[in-house]
Parts: C-alpha cells; structure tokens; sequence
C-alpha cells in the first residue's frame, strides 16, 4: 500500500446507524452501500452481524452487492460473533472482520471484568480464531484507547500483529482527546510496536468536543493511513468524524498533508443528501461542507469580494462536492422518458420496471398539483416509493378540517388486509387529529418523540418532507413522507413509522453488545 | 491580566448574524446580549453600527444595558465609521472598537488596491482616530492573516501596538489553516512581534473544513488569550467557533490546556435555545455540547457502561451545561403567580407587566388544549409573545380545509390600520392554501425559501414550532411561531415575516461593508 495513500473507512451503516432513530431498514442499506461504492470509499462497516437478524441480512447483502469495495463486519471478540459475521461477509470480494476488546482501566474493571493478560490472550484468540476461518483481512480495535495505560496499548497491539491483524483501529471512544495527544498516540505506536510499520493504523474519533475531524487529520499526520467516518458526522451522542470534512481537507490542503484519497468528491453532495433524508437526522445550515449555507455568502462584502476575485473568500469550488446550479425542471408533460431520462443523470437507481411505475405515478401527482418539479422534488419522491416497510396499513385517504377558532377534526380510511376501515377523531391541531383517527384504527401503543418538516424546494407550494419519530419500549421507529399537503405527509409518515413497529425486525439491535 | 485567563468573545450578534436569514431585531439583540452577560462572556461584539440603523440602535442599547462586560462595535479602518461606532459605544461601561484592513496579497491587490504601505497606514490612522475620540480599547484585526506575508504581518502588528491597539485579532478568514497552521501564526507573532507580549492576542476562525474549534484551541496554546465565537457556531458559510465547544473544551479538557475561562456553563443550553430559536437556524441532533443527541446513549452496550460507571463513556455532565432532567409541569390551574414563578426560576426575564399579561394569555391558550405545559412549551411561548415587529398586519383568524381528495382550501381574516380583511384561496396544500389567501389581502411580492417545523416537545400534541424565511430582493426575513395547530402556527410565522419585510429597517446590513 502506498504510504501516501489515506483510506476512507466508511462506517455510516454501523457506528452511524447507532444515533438514536436513525435505524435504517436492509433495503435503505444496500441504497446508502450502493452510493457509497460510487463514491468510492474504500471500506464499507456494514454492520454488527450477530446483533440482529436485519443487520446479519445488510452485511451479507451488501457484499453480494458491491464490487473492488472491502465489506467490513463488526464483533466482539467472541468466537461465535466472529462465526457469524464470517457467514454475512463470505460473499463478498474483499471481507473483512472487525473485532477487539477495551484497553483502558476503566473499561477492564467496570465492564468487562478482565485482568490484563485475560483481556489480551481474548483478543489474540479472537483474531486467530479468524484466520483460522479464512479471513485475511482482520482489523483490531482497542476500545477507549486515549485512556489506556501506553505499555499496555503497546503490548496488546504487538500480539494481535503476531496473530495476524492487519489493521489495527486505535478509537478515542469518548472524543475526550486532543488533536496533540491524538497524534502523539500514533506516534507512539508506531515508535514503541514492532511489526506496526506492515500493518494500517486507523483512526476513529468521536466528535464530543468538537474535535473529531482535527483529531482524524492529526492521525494522519502521525502516521494513520484509514479515517473511519461517517456522512454528516451521524452517529451516537456528537457523532463521529464527518466523511465530507477529514475528506475535503485533505483534499484542500493537499499542500499542507501531501497525501490522497481516492474518492469522487463529485458524489459527496448526494450522498450526504441520502443519508439525511434516510436516517431523518437533518444537517444543520452550517454545517461544514454540506450545510445549506457552507458556500452562501450572505454579507455584502463578502459577496463584492467573490465577485472581484473567487479565490477571496472561497476556498472549495461547490461543484467538485457536487452542487449543480442548474437545476432541470420536469412537468407532467415530461412523459415517462423524460422523468427515466433524469433519474439516470442523477445517478437515482431503483428496481424492477413496477418500482419506476410506482414512482411516475407519484410524478404525476406532484406535477400535477406543483406545476414545475425539481430535482429535489425528483429525489424526494424516489425516496418515499421506494422505501421498503411491509404495508401493514396503507393509507387510503385523509381529510382535515382546523384553523384557530376551530375544532380540528380529522377523518381517516386505512387499507388493512385488504379491508378499508374508516375513523374519525379530534385534537389540538390538524396533525394531532389526524394522529388520534389513525390510532382509533392501528391501536398500537407509543409516544410521538419527534416531528419535523422541512421544505424540499424553495416556493410557496413545495413539498413538504416530514419526518417523524416513535418510541415504543426503548425501541425508535422513524417515518418519513413528502408531500405538497404536510397533513398528508403527516399522515404517510406516521403510518410508515406504524408499520415498521409492526415489523419489529427493522429496530435498534439487542442491548449488550460491544461497541468501538 | 492573569496568563492563565482566556476570554470568551461573543460575535453572535455580529459574525453570526450574518448567517443567511438569522437577521435579529433590535428587540432579540437586546434578549440575547442579557443571556450572554448571564452566561459570563468577557466581550459581546454587539454589531457594526454604520452598517444600519438597526446595528446602531442594538450597539447603543446594548451599551447601556450590560453592565461589566466589555461591548464592542465593528468599524471599517475609516473615521467616519469609527465617530459613529463611538457614538454608538459611549454609554458602556467597556466599550471597544473593533477596527482594521486586509494583509494579504488577495486582499490588496482585488478588494482594497492598496500597496502594503498605503494599507499599514490607512490601518494606524484608524487606531489612533480611536484613541484621540478618548476609546481606551482598540482591538485590531487583519483580514486573511493565514494568507499574509508573515513580514508584513508582523510590521502591521508593530504599528498598531504603538499607535495603541490593546488587542490583535488574527482571523483565519476563509477558514483554511490547519491547527498547526494556525498555532504557529500566533507562536510567530509572540517571536517577531516587539510588544506584543503585552497586548491580548485573539483567534477568530471560520469552520469552512470542520476545525474551527481546534483552531481556536491550537491559538490558545500558542498564546492567544481571546477566542472569538458563536453560538451554535453560527455564521457565515459553515460558520465561526461555537462557543459551547472551546469552552467544554478548555474546561473538561483542563488538565491539558491548563487555562481559564470564567463562564457559567450551567447558562450554555439555555443560550443555545434561545439564538436557536430567535434565528431559525436549527442545531442539529450530532450537534457537539447542545444537539439534541450529545448526551444521548442509544446503543445497548453503552447504555450498560453509562450503568456500570459513568465515566466510561460520558465526559461531560449534561448538567453543567444546564440540561436538567426534571421538567416542571405546568397546567391551566397553575394561575399567574404559578406562570411568573417558574418563569423566573427558568431565568426568562421580560419587560412590563403588559408583556407578562400577554404571555400569560397565550399560556392559557396553549394549557387549554396541551393540558400539560413543559418548561419548553413555556419557553416557546414567551419567544412567540414578545418578538416586537411593527404589527402592520394581526392575523386575527384562520379557518382550512384539506386532504390528499379534496382541493385545500384557506379562509383568513387579517387586521391592518384597525379593519378586518377578509379573503380565502385554496393551493396544493394547507400552508400553501393560507399563504396565498394572506398574499390576496397583503399583496407584496417575496418568494418563500425555507419552511420547516419542530415539535417544540414530545409527545403527539406538542407544540409545532413552524420557522419560515422570505426572500424579497435580495433580503431574507425570517418568521417563527409556535402553536398547538401547525397551519396557525405557519399562517403566525408568515404574517410574522411579511410584518419584517414591510418594516425594512430589521434586515440584512447595506452591501460593501468590512469584514473580519
């Protein structure tokens, strides 16, 4: 591997998948694995195999699905996860198994109860353990690594290298580090651990100091030659290091690092446009990179400045993350070929000939009632046909009647087992009716922890895309719809949200589980 | 001042009013430089007063109203600029001018033509205009310092000292330095600088790559002493600091940094609420510190070790930062003394007793249909009650019909110079239908550009807190309202920004101005 080449480890579908509601069905995976692949990241973290039947399902589905693009599965150092997770990645071209186990004080004596030496002889078991099933790509995490006593970092590296890791993960589980004693970390291990220099050392960093994508690129400088990430920096608590940032500044200031990445920059926009609406975690207008504002220039000067000379304010060209100006309009006469024609330019891939059926059917709908649809309209509606949940309950209709000095009222039909049932109910705004008629006919228990909408075009009669959020026990179930009514949409993505409650599989993976 | 001390430099009002669509009335100028003194900061950067009236009117009240912290007013290195800035400035207690010009070859040569010297002295002047008009404290900034000649920067550096600058601002304007970068701009300084070691030394970082908050701290560890930041890291493009993270840096982060801050950080999530919500700019959930998820433990395995002991994973306490876990509730049978009580436990202070009246009518309103009324709903509906535009038009009704059959239809009544105007339309939507029913009666011409919706708590009959921004020319203006019922709350939040668009004076600042 060329010392100037920087990996990009992409761990949306695994580390990401862990922010609270972000839970993604197998369907939504292989669509988020299959961009990813365009984008060209080198690694794909699909999932925990063991954890759940669903993300067993993601793992193996996504290495039958992808090309040159190695599939990672994650374990725990345990001989039967690592049994498993060989079963999901044995399609693939290029498998890879995650394991390992905690390094620091902390996490040897309050969680897993290991002296030293126990800990270490479990994670060179483990990794032999892999080998021995065929694997020969086995990437090792040390778990709170920031915390843990140097010597014995040093020691448990050493042995998993003899028991034939090639990537060694060094995580700051906690974004407690400084981008100082992150390199120096680096520095240290490469210094103090033979065999070190033949294996790649990977960088993976939480982001709850602010600090993740400073703490990756300090990694890199000291040595690291993988950056785990994830799209817009999802992932629990603050996140992890965002893929678009630890990428465009390496790119950027490939003067200052003087290495390469091999991704399509170009695919960045899309993908992270993707993954928001998927997992319904919004990205902020200023977020780096792919906020809606990282290339505005709001303030007179600024926009004199831009004028007079580009490079005065602007140091990354929005078109090489992808943003396009201009933005191609349809209408209900574009006609099938039309609306086929632009999905292939945006690069929007879906399956069989019924699925783009069902997606022109709600073209024409959306034409017929906004006139012009945009791109992001386009997106928008591929993404609500073809999210895949089992129908339990379809909706048939919706009507609604509110305003301030009104009771709202709301009246529902719902399409179940092939008959239509019909409810009615009142509440303290449109969408709370709606909410209650559709809960007269479903009758499962929850809570309502979140609803969001956002416009997906400018204009007064946009689309609306809301999401919304369900508990049920500890479990969180996202639905998300977009329509030019927002109490229609309410409406589909609450009873999207509904069914996959009901099918309970697509939800957060069992407790207990071991996690970098 | 003590060498371990770094001050907190608050530009919300200033950099991170520029943010496209964050323009903030005089009014909420006023409520958020009240939270800031709260909060603790060292200096509030309260606007550009030349700029407008509006920035005028904000820099001359704020001045009045803090009491030990410093104000401080952004000028053009011209005199004109820097008499009103004074004006504006003479009634606090601190009050500082913020002066200075470009120092790279970008800027000279396209946005100021000027040669090195001609800059250097147009720069000196400014100081000592400042210094004769009796201003003590005069902080400097040169534009683009991470693109400057090191050798003229530091001969600016020396000028300024001694025509009696007291504080160097060295942004990283573009936002492109790398924390090593950055540092060593400062080290360099502190080396080749004469005199600089008895001035204050401040970083100002833009997050275009993801490093703002590294920067700052990589600054500070080179020998600045001030940090310039945002709320939220709002600002232009991807923004500037956020605040919130440098702090809970330096402060969880003490045994490393070794400095202080004199904050109160139990005040930062109130903050962040309140410049959230007065500019529409959303945090998002992986937000570090404030988002919605920072604190949150959604995998199995780390809500286990969160169990075993807090410190496996959890380095901040969401406490110290002002997240408390019991919510108050409050009802329609809490009465007034109930409503103000908890108001003032909250900290939300509010002006006469009229204003209390109104909020307290709204409460009402709200309790008699929520039932339950949580600290936020309170907090949302304060905000809701005492924006203060100009009430050109008062939505006085709204009555809407609607569903994926049925054409929707809106009917408002609005009240404008004390008659009642009715009219009614239908759309593609319910929101839609209601906007162009308003634009019958209001009919002045803006496109709408954003439109989103958070529920303000959980639960299925929360609050829907609707922010929507016009566009008109080449002005956003931003309307936010929080209603039970989603179509009144929107029909609240448009007459809300029509009234902001009929007012001019609150929006953005007149083109070709300076800017760090």
């Amino acid at each position: 591997m060329s010392k100037t080449r920087v990996h990009i480890f992409d761990t949306t579908l695994r580390d990401g998948e862990q922010s609270p509601g972000a839970s993604l069905n197998v369907e939504e995976k292989l669509e988020i694995a299959r961009q990813l692949e365009k984008l060209g990241v080198d690694v794909i973290e699909a999932g925990f195999p063991i954890s759940s039947p669903g993300d067993f399902e993601a793992v193996r589905r996504i290495s039958a699905l992808v090309g040159d693009v190695t599939v990672c599965g994650l374990t725990r150092a345990r001989e039967k996860d690592i049994d498993v997770a060989w079963d999901a990645l044995r399609g693939a071209k290029r498998p890879r198994i995650h394991t390992g186990l905690g390094v620091s004080k902390s996490h040897l004596q309050h969680k897993l109860k290991m002296t030293e030496d126990q800990a270490l002889e479990v994670g060179v078991n483990a990794v032999r353990h892999a080998r021995k099933l065929g694997c020969e790509d086995i990437e090792y995490f040390t778990e709170d690594s920031g915390r843990a006593e140097p010597e014995y970092l040093y020691r448990v590296l050493e042995a998993v290298i003899k028991a034939g890791a090639t990537v060694l993960n060094i995580p700051d589980t906690t974004g407690y580090l400084t981008p100082e004693e992150y390199g120096a970390l680096f520095r240290g291990i490469l210094e103090h651990v033979p065999g070190s220099e033949n294996v790649t050392l990977s960088c993976h960093c939480h982001n709850d100091l602010g600090m993740a994508t400073a703490n990756a690129l300090a990694a890199v400088r000291n040595g690291a030659r993988q950056i785990e990430c994830t799209v817009n920096g999802i992932g629990e608590r603050a996140g992890n290091t965002s893929l678009e940032e630890v990428t465009m500044a390496l790119v950027t200031r490939r003067d200052s690092f003087g290495l390469d990445v091999g991704l399509h920059t170009e695919e960045i926009y899309n993908t992270s446009r993707m993954v928001s609406q998927m997992t319904g975690i919004l990205v902020q207008p200023n977020k780096a990179i792919v906020g809606a504002n990282a290339f505005a220039h709001s303030s007179g000067i600024h926009q004199d400045g831009v004028l007079k000379e580009r490079t005065t304010y602007e140091i990354i060209d929005p078109k090489s993350i992808g943003i396009m100006e201009s933005k191609i309009i349809l209408s209900a006469r574009s006609g099938r070929h039309g609306v086929r024609h632009r999905l292939e330019e945006l690069g929007i891939t879906f399956g069989p000939a019924d699925e783009f059926e069902k997606i022109y059917e709600r073209f024409l709908k959306v034409a017929d009632s906004k006139k012009v649809v945009y791109d992001e309209d386009l997106k928008a509606i591929v993404s609500d046909s073809i999210t895949t949940v089992p129908q339990t309950y379809e909706l048939e209709r919706v009507q609604v009647a509110c305003g301030d000095n009104a009771i709202p009222t709301a009246t529902v039909e719902l399409r179940h087992d092939g008959k239509v049932m019909r409810d009615a109910d009142t509440g303290n705004g449109p969408v709370d009716a709606v909410y209650r008629a559709i809960n007269r006919i479903v009758r499962v228990p929850n809570d309502l922890i979140e609803f969001t909408v956002q416009s997906v075009t400018e204009g007064i009669d946009a689309m609306a895309d809301v999401t919304i959020r369900l508990r049920s026990d500890s479990n969180i179930y996202t639905g998300r719809s977009a329509h030019t009514d927002i109490v229609v949409a309410s409406a589909k993505a609450y009873v999207q949200a509904l069914n996959k409650q009901l099918d309970r599989t697509s939800g957060r993976p069992v407790p207990m589980l071991d996690h970098v």
